[in-house]
C-alpha cells in the first residue's frame, strides 16, 4: 500500500480526530487510529468508547489497507513536519513508513481486529443548525451540569425537541439553566441526554458552517465539515424540570450585569468559607451585597445601583454559583425576578435576540446571621 | 493609621512583592506581607527565607505602622478594583480598613514581631548591569543547572568576576554552559552562587533600565526600579569548571541552527526510551541524524546538510540535552567543535555580539549498537 499526502492536510485529519483517544485506558488498543485506505479514500477514526471521531479524505493509494497505529506518536510526528509532500507505504515488518526528502520514519502498525466497533448512527431524520448556534447553546448551558455520578441524567445537556423550539437544559439541582434556540422547529417531541465529554470535545470542534444532526435512541452523530461525532447518549430519564421552575416571581430586580459581575468576583475572595455565601440586601434603588470570611475575620460590602420593585429582601446565593450565572450571561443588563429569600430565584437578560430564550434559576442558600 | 493610594499603583506594588511568598510553608507568618508606614514611606516586603522581595512608595500618611496582613488576600482583593482612589486605614479590631466609593473590605492583620528580618546587603561594591543584559546571561544558562540535590553548588549558576568579563556559568554534569559579559570589568576575582529559585523571580522582574548588584558573603541584593530583591547565595565551592571544556577539539561541523532543531524535536519524539538518545552519523558533507524506540518499534532518520572537517563518525548524544542547547542559542548557524565519540563536544554559535562569549559543553553518550 501506498499514497501520498501533504504533511498539512494529514495533520489537520489527524488533529481532529485525536481528542477521541483517551490518555488513560487500560484497554490499549483505543490509544490507536483505526487507519483504513478503501478504494481512494483514506479514513481515520478514534474512539473512547463513549464518544468516536472521524474524518476521511481521498487519497491516490494503490491499494486498500487497513490497521492500527499508534495515535499519539503518528500525530506527534506528523505535526513536527514542515509543509511538505509525505509519501506513505507498507514495509515487509508491520511498520507504516513514512519519507520525505530529507528523512524516513517508521513506525508499527497492528491488526485492526481488535479495535471496538464503531456504532452506525441512522440518517433517517435529520435536524441542521449552525454551528454557531449550536455552540452558543452549549456554553450558555453547559456549566450548569452535574459533576456528581449520584443522579447520570443531570451530569449531561438535555436536548429536547419541543413546540417553542429546540431546547438546551442543564441542572445540578442548584441551579438550572434553559436556553432555547427558537428557529429549530420540528413536528414531534423528543428527549436526548449528550454527555459532559461529549459536549467538550464538541464545542472545540464546530467552528464554521452547518452541523447535521442525526439521533438514534442510544447515539448522536454531528457531522461539520469533513468529520463525524458520534455519541453514546445517557440513557436516563431527565427529571422534570419545568415543574422547578417558578412562575410567580413578582419582585424584579434590574441591574447592570458587568458591574454585578466584577462585585460578585470580589465577594468570591471574601466568601472561601465552607458556605461560599453571597448576601444580597436588596431594597427600592440600592443593591447592598457582602460577604464574610469568619475563618480570617474579613469582610467586603459594596453597593451597586439598581432598579426594584417589591418589598425590601435580604436573600443568600453560593457566591460562585452567582459568579458562573452572571459569566455565561452576555446582555447589559439583567433581571432578576424574585418571590422571597427561600424560594428559586430566575436571572434573565433583558433583552434576547428574537431567536432566542435564556432562562437561569438560582437557589438561594440560608443566610448565616 | 490612614493613607489614599490609587488601586493601581498599589497592586503594582503587591505583584512585584508576591512572587516571594511561599504557597506552601509551615511558618504561616511567611504567607503575610510585612506591611509598613514610616515617614510617609510605605514598605511592603515579603520573604520565603531564601529571596525576598521589597517596594516602596510615598504615601500621604497621618501617622506611623508596621503589621503582617494575608498577602494573597490582599491582593487579590486590590487587584480585582477597578482604576480608583483607595483610602486605607486601620480599625479599632486590628484590621485593615480598605474603602472606596462604593465598597468597604476589612482585613485582619497581626503583630509583625514574629515576621522574620529580612538580611541587609552592605551597598559598598556596587555593580550596574542592563536589565536587559543580566536576563540575556540567565536564560542562556540556566536552564543547564542540575535539578539535583546532591551537590549544591550545582544547583545554582555561578556568577563569577572574572579578567575577560562577568561570566555565568551552568553545569549538570552532562552540560555546561559558560557565558561571558565581557563589557562588566571589574578588577577582582570573585565567585557568587546563585540558586535556582532566585533566578526564575528575578528573570521575571527584570525588565527595562539598570539593575544595580550589591554581594557579600552570604547575600547578593539586585535593585532594578522601585524594588529589592535578595537572595541567598549557595555557600559552597563552585566545581572547577575550566578543567572539563577539551582545548583541542579538531573537528569542526557547521549546521544551520533552526534546521537541525526541528530535526532533533522529530528526533525527540522517537528516543522516548530510557536511553533518549539521537545518533549523529558525521561526514564530510552530510549529517545523518536517528533515533530508534525500541519499546514501540519506531524509528526514525533525517539528513541535514553540514560542512564538516575531520574523520567520518558516529556519536551518541542525549536527544533532550541537545534539544535544549540548540534552543537557547539564536545564531543562524552552529559550530560543533569534536575530538571522538566519547569526548566531550563544544557547541557555539557562529557569530556573536562583541560583548559576550557563549560556549555550550555536551557529554557524549554511549551508542546502543
Amino acid at each position: 500500500m501506498e499514497f501520498k499526502i501533504n504533511s498539512k492536510s494529514f495533520d489537520k485529519i489527524l488533529s481532529k480526530v485525536i481528542p477521541a483517544v483517551p490518555t488513560r485506558t487500560p484497554m490499549a488498543v483505543l490509544e490507536n487510529f483505526l487507519f483504513e485506505i478503501k478504494d481512494g479514500l483514506l479514513t481515520v477514526q478514534a474512539t473512547d468508547l463513549e464518544i468516536s471521531l472521524k474524518s476521511s479524505q481521498n487519497v491516490a493509494a494503490d491499494s486498500n489497507a487497513k490497521m492500527v497505529v499508534q495515535a499519539k506518536l503518528l500525530h506527534d510526528v506528523v505535526r513536527s513536519l514542515p509543509d511538505i509532500q509525505l509519501s506513505i507505504s507498507t514495509d515487509s515488518n508491520s511498520r507504516l513508513k513514512l519519507k520525505t526528502d530529507k528523512g524516513v520514519y517508521h513506525i508499527s502498525y497492528f491488526s485492526p481486529e481488535d479495535f471496538p466497533e464503531i456504532p452506525v448512527v441512522a440518517r433517517d431524520k435529520e435536524i441542521i443548525i449552525a454551528s454557531d448556534d449550536l455552540k452558543r447553546a452549549f456554553d450558555k448551558t453547559s456549566f450548569a451540569m452535574s459533576k456528581e455520578d449520584m443522579r447520570p441524567a443531570m451530569t449531561g445537556t438535555l436536548l429536547e425537541f419541543a413546540k417553542d423550539g429546540l431546547r438546551f437544559v442543564a441542572t445540578d439541582g442548584h441551579r438550572l439553566v434553559k436556553y432555547v434556540n427558537k428557529s429549530i422547529l420540528t413536528d414531534y417531541t423528543e428527549q436526548y441526554i449528550i454527555p459532559e465529554r461529549a459536549i467538550s470535545v464538541l464545542s472545540k470542534l464546530l467552528s464554521d458552517g452547518d452541523v447535521k444532526i442525526y439521533l438514534s435512541k442510544t447515539h448522536a452523530s454531528f457531522i461539520t465539515g469533513d468529520i463525524e461525532f458520534i455519541t453514546r447518549l445517557i440513557g436516563e430519564k431527565y427529571p422534570a424540570y419545568n415543574s422547578v421552575i417558578p412562575l410567580e416571581n413578582e419582585n424584579l430586580l434590574t441591574v447592570d450585569r458587568s458591574e454585578l459581575l466584577s462585585t460578585v468576583k470580589r465577594m468570591l475572595i471574601f466568601s472561601s468559607g465552607t458556605s461560599k455565601q453571597v448576601k444580597f440586601s436588596i431594597s427600592a434603588d440600592n443593591l447592598e451585597i457582602s460577604a464574610e470570611n469568619i475563618d480570617t475575620g474579613s469582610n467586603a460590602v459594596e453597593n451597586v445601583q439598581c432598579e426594584y420593585s417589591g418589598e425590601a429582601m435580604d436573600i443568600g446565593f453560593n457566591t460562585a454559583y452567582m459568579n458562573d450565572i452572571l459569566s455565561h450571561l452576555d446582555s447589559e443588563k439583567v433581571i432578576f425576578k424574585l418571590h422571597s429569600p427561600t424560594k428559586a430565584c430566575i436571572i434573565e437578560p433583558d433583552k434576547t435576540s428574537e431567536n432566542e430564550e435564556v432562562m437561569m434559576l438560582l437557589m438561594p442558600v440560608r443566610l448565616n446571621n
